[in-house]
């Protein structure tokens, strides 16, 4: 280390600014920064040799003359990225840009509890670096997603409903100790509003990303960042109670929470009375599609059941769009429809505006590029990168 | 201006790193910024001629020789700051530390309709002006919060269902345009948000302010900023549809909103239907300070129902500390009991683990003291100060 590359803004600034687009060149990036040219020739240099930057095509060197623009390299890196369900698993390779290389669909029952289940994501994640041309050695992090509250500050999953084995299992130790990268481990619904606001609408400041599954959770985009709140609870809202007849009990403990009564779970069992044969969401969703029409009512009706909370939810956020996912969401529109009637009719018209409810456009990516962008963007945050080219 | 002032970071960023104290000298700046002791010492000069830092005591200039420290002069400026309610008014002059150095308390209409409304205004802050020995040339901007949804762009209120006359008038034009300065108007809510997180839980990052009065509104700290949602209409609780027997017609026209079952105006209301004198909020007040059996019991319901919407609101949002304010929690414990009686047992044990719920210790003044705030972070944003210097 150099007290040169210590004081002020580092090549971390440098490689953000380069890419965003708000320079290119060397005298952009003097101008922006207020550093000396040679000062911004040393950290460029840093830069090029660690490959996070390349000269740009249309400013190449010639005849010995040192390049005078820079484009950020996408490619001088991969990322990890593992979205497991719990029945269901989606890990992926992707570049510096979010781009799956190479990808993996699985059923895998994160009951077989957390060893049995991790060691199948690291031969996976091996299998997977290898179909794309790439060792450990590329490899700039892992990004995990846990189907239940999970604390991101020590990457553990905290008393998951539906994990049993995981609970404060050491997932993110475990597994940096084994591939020798950083591990960030977080929420399935955080991952899922990740992915979506990165790779869809990056300009979107205030988002909800709803996922109705088996269980129904929230990840919350406040201001263009995830919001966790104050102990990573922020966005449970499967569990708020909902003024309903049946008072069915939970499997959190609790009467009448929205998840016991417009879940997956909830409506495959009321199916089940109704003589059909359906375990799981899916064979709801089937059921549907099949265009059964008690189905078809059923999921209009939870629709409106999860309309209802957001509706107040809706009030008081304020966001611009509210994107639904999950597997229910793969009903098609008759769940958008129950959540439109209801969050349209009831929440106030300054709130809905301009509000777009609309459905997942990466489905069932979004949670493995959520968490491929969890990687990305703390890999590339300007103080990990000064770290790294300052080493 | 000059290409040296205009490079790099600016004299603005140099104040706001003095203000938060992580530099005091020269030689600190020079080495957390990375610009040279020439520039840096060019911005302190420029900051010491405005007056906005001064010598440090301890290190002032002896001898001839140049000051080595500074700090930031809270005294530089004052702003102006005004809380309209929708009877009553509170205006003060603070210094940009946000200290009270003269203020007035009055019953004022808010339906005398806004020139006559601002005109008093006007005249007031010139009166505390003068009394706290202070001219319009000394003032950095004007901070005015109404009882309404405000359009914090154009500085206008819209369609606010109390105030006559009102509507999209250009409340911060009117007012700019005769005190010749900055003039920033936001929500009632939104500035007890501030105030009371400014001046009392600086270092929470997640907040809600209830104010229950004859209305009930929200203002949100999200990620230690305040959080106005996507066409400013965040925290507008008072809405919020709940289940309850008697389907109240509100002010805004809709049925068995929040308000219209557990404001002010309609406890008051209430027990005039029991045969009470009760003609407004402070009425219901005083009858609670008196134990009335009848406005006890009906305050602590009130409680109960606002505190099962702020259950589902905590879920979602998982804030760490929730400040009940506003005219109805002058009535002592009794809200506050019925608040935390449905949020504790409600919410979801992670979201209420650490979850303060209290009585706003700013109390009625923690809106003046939101408007000065608003003003006085504008007045010292970097970009803002960079401007004034280089002018």
């Amino acid at each position: 280390m150099t007290n040169g590359i210590l004081n002020g803004p580092g090549a971390g600034l440098l490689l953000s600014i380069l890419r965003n687009g708000q320079a290119r060149t060397r005298a952009e990036l003097v101008q922006l920064t207020g550093l000396s040219r040679s000062t911004v020739s040393q950290r460029i240099d840093a830069l090029l040799i660690r490959r996070l930057i390349l000269p740009a095509e249309d400013a190449a060197p010639s005849g010995g003359r040192p390049a005078t623009a820079f484009l950020f390299n996408r490619r001088a890196n991969v990322a990890l990225a593992a979205d497991l369900g719990v029945t269901h698993a989606r890990l992926a390779v992707t570049d510096l840009g979010g781009e799956i290389l190479a990808d993996r669909n699985a059923d895998l029952s994160i009951d077989r509890g957390p060893e049995s289940t991790l060691g199948w994501v690291l031969d996976t994640f091996r299998e997977l670096l290898a179909v794309s041309g790439h060792t450990l050695h590329d490899v700039c992090g892992a990004g995990i997603g846990l189907p239940g509250p999970v604390d991101h500050e020590s990457g553990q999953a905290i008393n998951p409903p539906v994990m049993p084995g995981w609970d404060r299992f050491p997932v993110r130790d475990w597994m940096s100790a084994r591939i020798g990268v950083p591990v960030l481990v977080d929420n399935d619904v955080n991952i899922m509003a990740l992915g979506e606001h990165w790779a869809m609408r990056p300009g979107v400041d205030h988002l909800m990303f709803v996922k109705v599954g088996t269980g129904i959770g929230c990840g919350i985009i406040a201001g263009g960042q995830l919001h966790r709140g104050d102990r990573g609870a922020a966005g449970d809202i499967g569990h708020i109670r909902v003024p309903t007849m049946d008072q069915m009990q939970c499997r959190c403990g609790n009467i009448g929470c929205l998840e016991a009564v417009a879940g997956g779970g909830a409506l495959a069992a009321r199916l089940r009375d109704l003589g059909l044969e359906t375990a799981d969401t899916r064979d709801v969703v089937r059921l549907v599609k099949e265009g059964n029409t008690k189905a078809v009512h059923l999921v209009r009706q939870s629709g409106r059941e999860i309309g209802g909370v957001l509706a107040s939810v809706v009030s008081f956020f304020n966001p611009a769009a509210v994107v639904i996912g999950g597997d229910l969401a793969e009903a098609g529109d008759h769940l958008l429809a129950g959540v439109r009637e209801m969050v349209y009719g009831r929440s106030l018209p300054l709130a809905t505006q301009r509000l777009s409810i609309r459905a997942s456009e990466l489905g069932d990516r979004a949670g493995v590029i959520g968490a491929a962008v969890t990687v990305i963007e703390h890999f590339l945050a300007p103080e990990v990168v000064d770290q790294i080219i300052a080493v």
